[in-house]
Parts: C-alpha cells; structure tokens; sequence
C-alpha cells in the first residue's frame, strides 16, 4: 500500500491528461517545425504563430493524443506493461520519425512509404502489439490524413507539391499517423500508472 | 495438447514453405521497386516486368529466401525463441534497410557502408546472435552479392553509376543481404511453430 | 567457481582498457571517414593523416571513451547488466547515427536535431537507462562539443559551413556525444565482465 513518490508516483486522471496532452502539444510542436523548416508543409502568409506552427495546430494534435489515450485507457492498453521510461522512449520514437519525414521531399512514394511502413510496425510491435493498440493505430492512420486533406482543402495548410501525392497530403502521412496513433493509445495507463503498479 | 487456432495454430511444412516463399516474393518486389523508382538499379527495356521488376527477379530472391529458412530449420534456428510477431518485425525491419538503400545513391561508401553494416548486425542482434544465424547472414553478404554481381556481368540488370562501386553492385549490398540472411535463418520455424510451442 | 573461457571469459583490468580504447579507436577513424568523406568536416592540408582523420583524433576519442568508460566503471555502470553482445550492439547503434550525421549537411538545425536527439535517447533508453549513465551521456554531450568548439576555434578542423551552426560545430553534435557517452559508460564492465557474472 506504499505510494509512490516523485517519478514513480501514480498520477491522478486530471494530472494524467494535462501530461498527455502537454507531450502532443510538445511533440506537434517539434515535428511540425521539421515540416515547416524542411518545406515539406506550409501554412498561409499572416496566420498566428506558434513556433513555426500555425497556432491552432498543436492544439489539434495534442486534443487528438488526448482522445486517443482516453480511448486506449478504457480499452485498458497497453496490453504489454509499459513504464514512464517506455512512454518517453515511445515519443522519441515516433518524434525522429515525424522528423525522419521532413527528408523525404521529391522521394518516390514506394521509397517512402516502404521505408516508413517498416519503421511505423516496429515501433507497433516493440510498444504494444496488441488488437486495441493495432486498432487505435490504424484509426489514426485514416484519420489523421483525412483529418489533413481537410485542412488542405480548405486552404489552411499545404504541403509541397514533391510531397503531396496522396490527395494534396504525403503519401507516407498514414505510416507516421500509425505509429503515433499505437503509441498514443497506451499513453495514458504508462504515465498514470507506473508498470508495476498496474491493477 | 490443445491445438492452436487461427494466428497461433502450427503449419505443416507445405504451409511454413508457402509463407516463407510469399514473405521473400513480398519484400524482394517492395524493396526492389524502392531501387527502380529511386534510379538504383534498372533492368534492360523490353524484359517483362512484376511491378517494377524484372519477371525473374521476385522468384529468385524467394526461392533463395526459402533456402536459407528451409537451412535455418535443420539447424534449429532460431536459437532465440520467436514468435510470429517477431517475424512480422524481422521482415519490418529488412524492409526499413531495403528502402533505406535506396536514399544513398552518390554517397561515399564509407558512410553508406557504415550506416548499413551498423544497422545490418542491430537486426542481426535483435533478431537471433546465434553461431548459426550469424553462419546464414555472412553466407548471404557473400553468396547474394556474387550472385548479383553475375547477374550485372550477363546485362540482366544494373546499378547506377554512383551505386556500382562493388564490381559493378552497390558497397552496401553485403550489409542489406546479411540483415535478410539473419531473419531468413529462422523464419521458417517461426513461421510454423509459435515460439510458446518449440520442441 | 568455472572460470569462464573463450567469448565469455572474463578480462583484466589492463585488457578491458585495451579492449576499450580499441573500440574507442576503431568507431572515431570510421565515423570520423564519414564526416570526412562527406565533406562535413575538414582538416587543414598537411597534417598527418589515419586513414581519413588527423592523426590525434581517434587517440583523442579513444582516450575520451576510456575516461567515461573507467568513469563508470567507478559508478557501477551499467546498471543494467549488459553482455558483450549488448556492447557489440552499442557500438553498432552509435556507429550508425555517426553515419547518419554525414548526411545532414545543409539540413535545418531543428530537424537534424530533433531526429538525432530522439535516436540518441532511444539507445540511452536502451543501453541503460539510469541515473549514473544519463549523467554520463549528459557530460559526454557538453564536454565533447566543448572540446571540438576549441579545437575549430584553434583551426585544427573546421566543419562545413552548412554544418556549423553551433559556435563553428555541428548542431546535432551533442546528441552524437549523448549516445556515445551513454554507450561509453557502460563499456567497461559489459566487456570485462560478463553479464551473467556482475557482483
């Protein structure tokens, strides 16, 4: 009945969901700027700023983590314990992905995607390879571009014309989707409960 | 003495050879369509073609896939238990280094050859660090090579200039086949037997 | 009381240093031939070379990595027990991202960094994620850059212009030095001792 202290103290669900939605805001943030940096995406000339984000774009993205880790913790993901240091480990993963993507402007999309296919798996597979985590992530693998092919059209983004095959969007797009929509799924229990500490 | 079910039941040896060949015709036609999209390698016109390959070429790449696994088998690999998961991550990540070849046409060899053998024995060492799978891998780095090298020499096909380095293949192509070599040696019984259920 | 044999045998103190500073040795002359080659780094005309590098530079590393190796050896590290296998893999993962860093000339700071930062902590995550070796890795990532700043400020190497954006160094450079001094720190006990025989 010890309870944890510092690192290893369980958080509540309102100290849970701050944490989750601060790490999509930070990860969006830093990965989006790969994009903008890189040309890979651009957002109008005199839209608000921040970082080199459009300023409603981390919110979107850190909501959309949040749902997903709200939706992976009633599914009681992840499946495989998970602990804080596995979370964090997660979210690099899937940053030097989405920072991975920012290269392969004018690639061939079968180069592309092959290449970020067999990186989104193994992130999948390592983190929780599970039917709920598989579940959560192929969700996010369509959603997330038709999400952004809806930004597109309405003209609030773009992505560069050597990167946008795939209805004006990347075609690797679902493959980075995938893997943040996998890891975003256990999200929540790995922070709010350390792995020992599962019920 | 249940018997599995549905993605956990055994297969008999006609179904492991079945999956086994399908897995190496699979990959061998991706990865090679990243080479011929990238400019890597090209095969002469007129040759008639599955996807972006030469007819021949998925065939031989899993007849020889096949071998190494049907190798493998005899030799009980792999030494490590794996499961089917594994195998699907195995091959995730041959395909990764695959397309990850296709980035480095014109890159000094040093660095392109560094970058893959660093990767190449990750997998290795992931996959299965046995004497015998490491027996398979270096089989592969030499015999695939040489193969390809007859292959350039009889005009079936080529490497791009700034990929030809290695008599007339790319430096890198020992690092891509000791990675396949690894992950064939013990696909078979990874494949057939759900790692819970060796012998 | 077996004393083990071959592979597994355990070393001295003066043949794990030498075991140590050999690796140390051999992964900066081919890292540093990458860079070289890739034109991200350069030394003046004349002076003596190693292979591609000048020749006080892998005596340099080599030295650096004994340092954090004995270092953490004092520390007990790994923490985690780690098999010359696992260093083998280390060394492997280290080498790769140097190699990988050849290729980022000309990219913008935020995605060369973000990619290697991310990299960088997904092999401290796995080598040995405590306390003492991200202290370790930490220090490697201040210091190393430091040294190097110096010695571009000496004119005893000069990094392209395209990769010198901090203070005349790379920027990604101190997610280089984090993996290596996570890796480093570990070394001496994972190759001295094998991991099954720790105190």
């Amino acid at each position: 009945v010890a309870r944890g202290r510092g690192l290893t103290r369980p958080l509540g669900p309102a100290a849970a969901a701050v944490a989750v939605f601060a790490i999509g805001f930070a990860v969006s943030l830093l990965g989006d700027a790969c994009h903008v940096a890189s040309g890979t995406t651009r957002y109008p000339d005199g839209v608000a700023r921040i970082l080199l984000s459009a300023w409603w774009f981390p919110f979107a993205v850190a909501l959309a983590v949040l749902g997903a880790a709200w939706a992976g913790r009633r599914m009681a993901l992840p499946a495989r314990p998970r602990t804080r240091l596995d979370a964090a480990a997660g979210v690099a993963a899937v940053l030097a992905l989405y920072a991975l993507t920012a290269f392969l402007r004018g690639t061939p999309p079968v180069v592309s995607v092959t290449l970020c296919s067999g990186l989104a798996f193994l992130v999948f597979a390592w983190w929780d390879p599970s039917p709920g985590a598989l579940a959560s992530a192929l969700a996010a693998a369509v959603l997330g571009p038709l999400a952004e092919i809806g930004v597109v059209a309405i003209g609030a983004a773009s992505y560069a014309p050597d990167a946008s095959g795939l209805l004006g969007v990347a075609p690797w797009l679902p493959c980075l989707y995938f893997a943040a929509g996998a890891v975003a799924s256990g999200l929540w229990r790995a922070l709010a409960a350390p792995a020992a500490q599962y019920p």
